[in-house]
């Protein structure tokens, strides 16, 4: 099918000038953070996973003991076309915006979570399929009401992929003061839209990427992997990451793609929530892979997909609880880790400090 | 070798009265609260082992929706007269007493840990072996200064052993208010004391009971593993528990097998960090079963002996983060999350309250 730029004549420019945004990483830091590691009055390496946690939080944001008092969490929804017309949910579509306007009343499991850290939480509609009961209360930056179909078609157009990411990008970059940035979703059907991504964009098999996601049974998964092949038999294999974006992706995904790409560029860590904001980091690595080095996997999701990509990614999630909720529910859960592997770096004495006896 | 109270006529009397303040677990708050979870805006099932853990929350405190706004974390200090005459640590003895003066002084892994989720920090010395150099700015209940080495004759007494527990019930009896408990222990060579008494206790062998400690290499793993199997040479396998406690126990063991009893009697929820506050929940629940439904398991630790007995009680641990470093920082770093379990609980709407169409 190729790159269809045709109605979007700026559209490479703007994607190039969206994707130049990422700045470079900064080992030095870490290293340094390493060697401070070192020297805190514990066993060395007895932190676990911790340390280099710490170590690339200073790399990220180029702070020899970085702290974050003003995460923010972003909750993207959007609609997916192929939940309206194929049966790949177990939830009707309906629900996206119904979730959206428990959002903006505080009444989802989000609310509960990011009032229990003191995040701010926005919710920014960039494609839910509604007219009249769309909430009031959420951030409105909406491209279209829902993609099409990928199943049978574009999902939807370049104009309309960019524009997504650029709304993503805008929530981030608008948002102030801002040291800290979890990213999640809610749209029904994406967990099917981010297999067909990450088939399209790897090697790997489709059915070992397809999962009940919010509670198929064995024969509703059958169904949904069926529309992915569907899908997937549209490609000419010559596309490029944008193209596969806005061929089987969705709006929530593209604005997700934005706001890690404009995250990165505030020099902030991105905290991943389950299989498709992760999907959406991994998009943006394969269109910049600097983005990779702001990466921390909030957490592992059952969803068999997630664990490919993390894996493609080499990102070790923090957290296992079996969690599948979506909505950056687990990338919340996971910040306290982050903050404290922060917080250790800073507030710890050195042996030197302490007078305490090294190793004998 | 049997049980000798010739020491202390009112042992059994003293332990028979803690042992009696474990209350019963509420079973019907647990039910109730998994009903509502089934009922709260989210797939069910979708918040994974969150879910049944908000559950246990609510059945140990007795509240259909329990909040935890007072963690208290508590740190048991003693040393171990194994680690003065035999080689069963990577750092000298001498290290106990210079970390709890670094906990005094608030330059601890654990002091940054505990500010980070303002919880309050209670440092006991119940058997720290110092004179001259003890820190004034710690709680002081020393029951004696250390042990003697196992290996080679008891321990303690039985005396020892109930005023340690003792020692360990007081400091959670008397603080107030207080509705979460964190137990960790400070004691160079306390790895080797958990991992006689946990071999003792079960069939294990020891030789799968002993890691690295501290840092540990492989020769002085197996110089450990010798002087665990010296000491093991001493039983005549009639013992008791509390016999075994006190022939090869710690005094922060004993320390903390008191406090969780006190915990319980308090209906509050106890996190246990590795390997070490671990064993003396395992040794609780040896002595009353009712102790385990009070026992969250904060983290996996990477020493073997931890997912042994973790497995004997059926605990999951939330975290697997690679931590080794013991002074209650597991736990605390777990905290957010039981916090969290609880408010996803009291916090979130029902689908009735939300108007959200169920599964379809």
């Amino acid at each position: 099918m190729g790159i269809q730029l045709n109605n979007c004549d700026d559209c490479a420019e703007r994607l190039e000038r969206l994707l130049s945004l990422v700045p470079d990483y900064n080992i030095q830091y870490e290293n340094d953070a390493m060697v401070r590691q070192s020297m805190l009055t514990k066993p060395d390496g007895s932190l676990g996973a911790l340390e280099q946690l710490s170590a690339r939080l200073a790399g990220i944001t180029e702070l020899e003991t970085p702290e974050f008092i003003h995460p923010h969490v972003f909750i993207f929804a959007a609609d997916h076309g192929v939940a309206k017309t194929q049966r790949v949910s177990a939830y009707p579509q309906s629900v996206t915006n119904e979730m959206v306007l428990n959002f903006a009343r505080g009444g989802a499991v989000v609310n509960a979570l990011a009032n229990h850290i003191g995040a701010t939480l926005h919710v920014v509609d960039v494609g839910v399929d509604c007219e009249k009961h769309c909430s009031p209360r959420v951030v409105t930056d909406k491209v279209r009401n829902g993609t099409d179909d990928w199943s049978t078609g574009p999902a939807m157009t370049s104009l309309d992929a960019i524009s997504a990411m650029e709304a993503g990008a805008n929530a981030v970059l608008t948002s102030d003061p801002l040291d800290l940035v979890v990213v999640g979703e809610m749209g029904i059907g994406n967990t099917a839209t981010a297999a067909v991504l990450i088939a399209a964009t790897t090697s790997v098999p489709s059915k070992l990427l397809v999962g009940p996601g919010t509670g198929l049974d064995v024969n509703g998964i059958a169904v949904k992997l069926q529309v992915i092949e569907r899908g997937l038999a549209r490609r000419d294999g010559t596309e490029d990451v944008f193209t596969l974006l806005y061929e089987f992706g969705g709006l929530e995904i593209a604005a997700m793609v934005g706001a890690i790409i404009a995250a990165t560029s505030r020099r902030s860590p991105v905290i991943l929530d389950g299989l498709i904001s992760t999907l959406s980091g991994f998009l943006a690595c394969l269109m910049n892979p600097k983005v990779r080095n702001y990466l921390i996997a909030g957490h592992l999701s059952p969803e068999p997909a997630h664990a490919v990509i993390l894996e493609r990614m080499s990102l070790v999630p923090l957290l296992d609880l079996g969690l599948r909720l979506g909505e950056a529910s687990g990338a919340t859960l996971a910040v306290p880790l982050v903050t404290a592997a922060a917080a250790i770096l800073k507030n710890v004495s050195t042996f030197e400090q302490a007078g305490i006896s090294t190793k004998s």
